[in-house]
């Protein structure tokens, strides 16, 4: 009954998934206090109370027929226009309501940009490490990914790589910063440089699309800032989510949001719209939708993601650790003291440790550290963290 | 940058939404009380209040970080058993929270459903005539959709037929009752057949799935009934949407329900985890999830799809328009009087009157009437049904 791929998926697996589900595990069998999950990357901030205040507000006062009721499949109008107005303000760029298409999470509006692009063996560049469903995402299409090398210890995307690993199949490059997995902000002369090898192959005649996955765009530390992309390059879609922004992964809101001088715009737009509509996402929840007009000002307080992440670097460096610091999202990568990073989460889960394999990301010999905890989780775990160092160092010894 | 195939389908386009947006625009110009708009199956009811009042008691006393976190992609254990419990009552088939995937919609579920059991080129067979968005779906996974004629004016699946079109590449048949277009409720008698006919493969070793794609079970009239499927036939999937029962089509919340005994059952419900991840929703909206939970035995009322069934009839009995008396949903299929239904279809739009070609449900000489509209519109329409019906007859007489 069951399709051979989804077979070798289901044995497979998303490690980080199977990390969240034997963490649960792990949890009733030593007690939650005693587990450090360090897995999933699930904000371990409540959302903002006007949020709350926010859905309450749109449900006392909306009709109910309009709230709850079919829309455009690319979304409410206010909504798109709101959104729209939002983004051009902060990129320079004079985005419409039309160029906005409202999506179910970054997840959803990845696919549904993906379905409207990618004919079969179509290729999709990425850098490596990257968030592990972009594969999924482009083989659902018939696509190819197509890797850049990761470039340790800062790694940034290699702009010569980039051209070099461009073929005429090429029909998009995605770009995630701050990145998952490293907490990497690319520097605003990378994603220049980046934009400009693309900028070379327009010139010649072939359009590729650059993807900028961001959902971790307000989560920046120690005054980074996350270049806004598409002023620099008119093929970009950006690819947004407030499950992290605004702690709402479960919910299931974001949106695509199209550069207006895109090539082919007028394609692109309809094709998102019917792509929503023919994957089965029909429209972004409408509830979610009406939310948002009301929360899209709402400051964001980085400030308890900071705290973890610097009491988890103070941990890692009391152990002799090896890991690039973040200055974005809620990850942290740490080079792996043994040559497997598989291995080095299993011996990892023994101490009640659970970190991703960098294998994961493409980028094999590191390991993910999601710091979206509570601080006590954090501080709990530095035992754990210190019995695992000394481990892999016997370990490393006895070989 | 966009596809072929997506370009097609912008050209082609969905009949119904095409209406709706075409709706849109005439009610502007015209004024929306002069446009009788009967494209679009969006429930003309509002939501019931206690929907509002399990969104607002659930976002009071949910912690947040419950609510809107991250749960397993197949939705949360508490709303899954709820579900299955309920389902078991009233289908006698036990139930257990893990048959049971919350989804992003029927449409969502679909896919999910589909991805996990097509191999490109196996075939799903459906019933014209069938909701048109069958096709994109099962062509979404590289599957083809095999068509059994439709039976007008009884428009009830033939089992013979269906046996002939089964071959050794089938997958799965779709069933729909109540059925879009028509609003036939398929009686007990055609369910049995149906699966006996899929038994007799089963016996011979063809494992086929039955979906049963039924968002429209409680919206029944004269006393008729939805006959649950799962009973007859093991390998029967439900899928099933909230959207028209509960009037919330634009919140995006469903279930798959997978019979406990259906064949490679753990590799399916594993493989619906996963599609639901690797397709982009990751998981159904949480909120509506949570909801659901609180309102899992709300009556529905149907009395006012009844009216305007009634309405509707009685209308288009005096104008000597030919149609199915449907029994449930809230479609009623019209012969067209004009040999070409499209052509019946632009003649309507000149009323002001918006009706869909059953040519996009694979049932060419008929037109579908959404009659989830108020009595207002309903009555209003009157006049305009009558100038259709004689326009109609001018066309054919000075033929």
């Amino acid at each position: 009954m069951v399709t051979r791929q989804m077979r070798q998926w289901i044995s497979s697996g998303s490690a980080i998934r199977a990390m969240f589900e034997e963490g649960k595990q792990l949890a009733r069998r030593y007690g939650a206090d005693n587990v450090y999950d360090f897995s999933l990357g699930n904000p371990s901030l409540p959302a903002p109370e006007a949020v709350r205040e926010a859905f309450c507000d749109v449900l006392r006062t909306c009709d109910p027929l309009e709230l709850h009721g079919y829309m455009s499949n690319s979304g409410y109008d206010d909504v798109r226009a709101a959104i729209a107005r939002r983004l051009s303000e902060r990129d320079g760029v004079a985005y419409r309501a039309c160029d906005v298409v409202m999506t179910v999470g970054a997840a959803g509006g990845m696919n549904v940009l993906l379905k409207s692009i990618l004919e079969p063996s179509d290729e999709v560049v990425v850098f490596a490490p990257y968030f592990g469903e972009y594969r999924r995402y482009v083989e659902n299409y018939g696509g190819i990914l197509v890797e850049c090398a990761p470039n340790p210890p800062a790694f940034l995307p290699d702009p010569k790589e980039l051209a070099a690993k461009i073929s005429p199949r090429t029909k998009a490059v995605i770009v995630n910063t701050p990145n998952n997995p490293t907490g990497v902000v690319y520097p605003r002369a990378c994603i220049a440089a980046i934009c400009d090898v693309l900028q070379s192959f327009r010139a010649r005649g072939q359009e590729i699309c650059l993807i900028s996955d961001e959902p971790y765009r307000e989560l920046v530390y120690d005054g980074a800032q996350a270049t806004p992309i598409a002023p620099l390059y008119p093929n970009t879609v950006v690819c947004y989510s407030y499950s992290k922004s605004l702690s709402l992964p479960g919910e299931r809101i974001g949106y695509l949001a199209l550069h207006p001088e895109i090539a082919d715009g007028d394609a692109l737009r309809d094709a998102c719209n019917v792509a929503t509509r023919v994957l089965g996402f029909v429209n972004a929840p409408s509830l979610q939708q009406k939310m948002l007009l009301r929360c899209l000002d709402l400051p964001i307080d980085v400030s308890a993601y900071d705290d973890n992440r610097r009491a988890l670097c103070e941990i890692l460096d009391a152990c002799g650790l090896e890991y690039v610091k973040p200055q974005g999202a809620f990850y942290l990568f740490v080079r792996s003291p043994l040559a497997d990073d598989r291995a080095f989460c299993e011996t990892a889960k023994r101490e009640n440790l659970l970190l991703v394999p960098g294998s994961g990301f493409g980028c094999a010999g590191w390991v993910r550290v999601a710091y979206c905890v509570s601080m006590r989780t954090i501080r709990r775990s530095a035992d754990a963290f210190a019995r695992l160092a000394r481990r892999c160092a016997e370990i490393s010894g006895a070989r």
